[in-house]
């Protein structure tokens, strides 16, 4: 079976299509012109580590609908070097204490949050206050009651919110979601998702609970747990998890490696590992009733490919997909259409985490339904 | 890094250095000679379906201290067929009420029991009362108790029992296995291991639980359980599982797919799967500090070849599993010692299966500790 999306246009057209009556996933098109021809929303970063020096600031000049406007950071040397950088004005540079003050400045129309896990509700709920809309970095926050807080104060001040799901404008992953939804193979049975890597600096926040909520699962099981999601369009209903640490000094605060079994409503059984202690999981595969589809590697920036049983490659070029996030952002807030991959969606994510590490803690199978 | 093993002599002499210390896993050598120069061991297949057939058979025509000597069928026109295609006179030839009457018969040194696996223990108890030893396919029963009284028998005939554990003689798998003892990329922190196939006729054994004893873990997925265990070298301590039926019809008495995880005392993981009802898995990867291996496909009776992180494959030409397996348990017997694949770890198996169940059913972690 060959599929049928051979030019990237096509492929928008058809997954445009196809998310029309699909609820779950993210769609790149419609690329519509916005309200007001040529303008391009301004967004502030909020946190400027690493995501955001390296991939969220140079994709912001890659959007047609984006442009960086403001940042906020807690280092003035972090806020000089990129006031240097990307020409940003004073007024548009604010801290952690200050962030409040966005509320006066209309050159400020979307707050992206890149801070550790922990603070994400903090500043969503202050972006949401200053009348902003939102997009926030993945896992959505470190507990249920947190992530209904983001979604109350972004609906309460009438603005967007989304979480920074790339993956569901990521050409390969779309089409593995296609070839789920058509039946290309006919129905789903099992679904195996891993994502792990080695960690490195053993002080980082996300090795500590008390910014991260959790270990891989929070940070890169998440992406697996997604992938279970996308590819069945279905919630799981009942979990079992296991959880490991063989080095206690530097995972005495989160686990180190987890696995977990989801089963979904129609009957999928899903198989999911995640790690911060060695490298090579960044794969799913989903098996059905005549043959599979895989991705391997699976999650990343770039290097997304696939197989099929039928011999055929999956195999769509890369593109940057924190661009691709943002435009389809700017353009739900200049058309009022809703976001693909909304607070919902990540509160969602959130809920089944937990339910993870409850069946892990203890030893029974956790029911979501 | 580079395999030392690049012939088959070295893999043999070094395989059977390494097992030396290693009671877990099977060996391919000694060859040494048999105590009667020349004198093959006899043996009597019990159950003559497509194994019977079309691996053992013509296997031991491969062997070289192994005859096929008799037969035990309830049949006649297979008796018939088979006596003619392999010269065995009629005195060889049994039924399954007659074959206590082997005792008296010095052709036959050793039955093979290929029948279904709920009657593993009968055919095994008789062979053992008439003085033979036994090979008996796996899984070796259906119960824990069961196993225990076809170790029993055996014990008190003074006869060797082994299990058909054909991978403990196959050089990818136990190339694998010296990968993971010479901890060749460090310690081993998780194992993925799965294998399925979608099965056909609705009416074959398997599907009946009163003689399969379960569905596919106790047929296939007894590989990958058993790759967990030799590759770590270590015995399960936690066990969780889910099952699922999507067919209610063609698996109404055996589950469909069963996805199991294990904790192993140092602290691995392992994620498995199997299952009846769709093709393709059949893999194993574990991932240790350092670096991965893998078997890809992993438990067939040839096409077994694997990779390594450092991109080294793991690829030893096949070879005849069986008449390796049956040659081994001849040299046990000629030479009076244990075999590797013993009743006890036959035992292992099921009650390690037995657990699962019992996780899928209750929907609790399960302790072997």
């Amino acid at each position: 079976m060959k599929t049928n999306f051979h030019t990237r246009r096509d492929f928008l057209k058809t997954t445009a299509l196809a998310a029309a009556s699909l609820p779950f996933i993210g769609t790149l098109a419609p690329f519509a012109r916005a309200a007001e021809p040529g303008r391009k929303l301004g967004f502030a970063l909020v946190g400027l580590g690493s995501l955001s020096t390296y991939q969220i600031a140079p994709a912001l000049q890659k959007t047609e609908f984006c442009r960086l406007a403001g940042i906020v950071t807690g280092t003035p040397a972090k806020a000089e070097k990129w006031k240097a950088q990307y020409n940003i004005p004073d007024k548009n540079i604010y801290s952690y204490d200050t962030m409040e003050k966005m509320a006066d400045n209309p050159d400020i129309d979307v707050v992206y949050v890149v801070t550790p896990n922990a603070l994400h509700a903090e500043h969503t709920i202050k972006a949401a206050k200053a009348g902003k809309h939102v997009l926030c970095e993945k896992p959505m926050e470190v507990s249920s009651e947190k992530c209904q807080q983001m979604i109350d104060a972004c609906k309460k001040a009438g603005r967007q919110l989304a979480i920074g799901y790339r993956l569901h404008f990521e050409p390969n992953n779309l089409e593995c979601v296609r070839l789920a939804r058509e039946k290309v193979f006919g129905d789903l049975k099992l679904i195996q998702a891993d994502f792990g890597f080695r960690i490195g600096d053993p002080k980082q926040w996300r090795l500590n609970r008390a910014l991260s909520g959790g270990g891989p699962l929070m940070d890169v099981g998440i992406y697996a747990l997604q992938a279970t999601r996308y590819i069945t369009g279905e919630e799981p209903g009942l979990i079992t998890a296991v959880e490991t640490t063989t080095d206690r000094v530097k995972f005495k605060d989160v686990e180190e490696s987890i696995a977990w079994q989801m089963k979904f409503p129609g009957g999928v059984i899903a198989s999911c590992d995640s790690s911060y202690n060695f490298n090579g999981m960044n794969r799913y595969q989903a098996f059905a009733d005549n043959g599979w589809f895989q991705l391997s590697s699976a999650y990343g920036y770039g290097g997304i490919e696939g197989k099929r049983s039928d011999g055929e490659p999956i195999k769509f070029p890369a593109m940057d997909q924190f661009a691709a996030e943002m435009d389809d952002f700017a353009q739900c807030i200049l058309n009022n259409r809703p976001t693909k991959v909304s607070g919902e969606e990540g509160l969602r994510d959130v809920k089944i985490m937990m339910a993870i590490y409850e069946a892990a803690r203890t030893g029974k199978t956790v029911s979501l339904v």
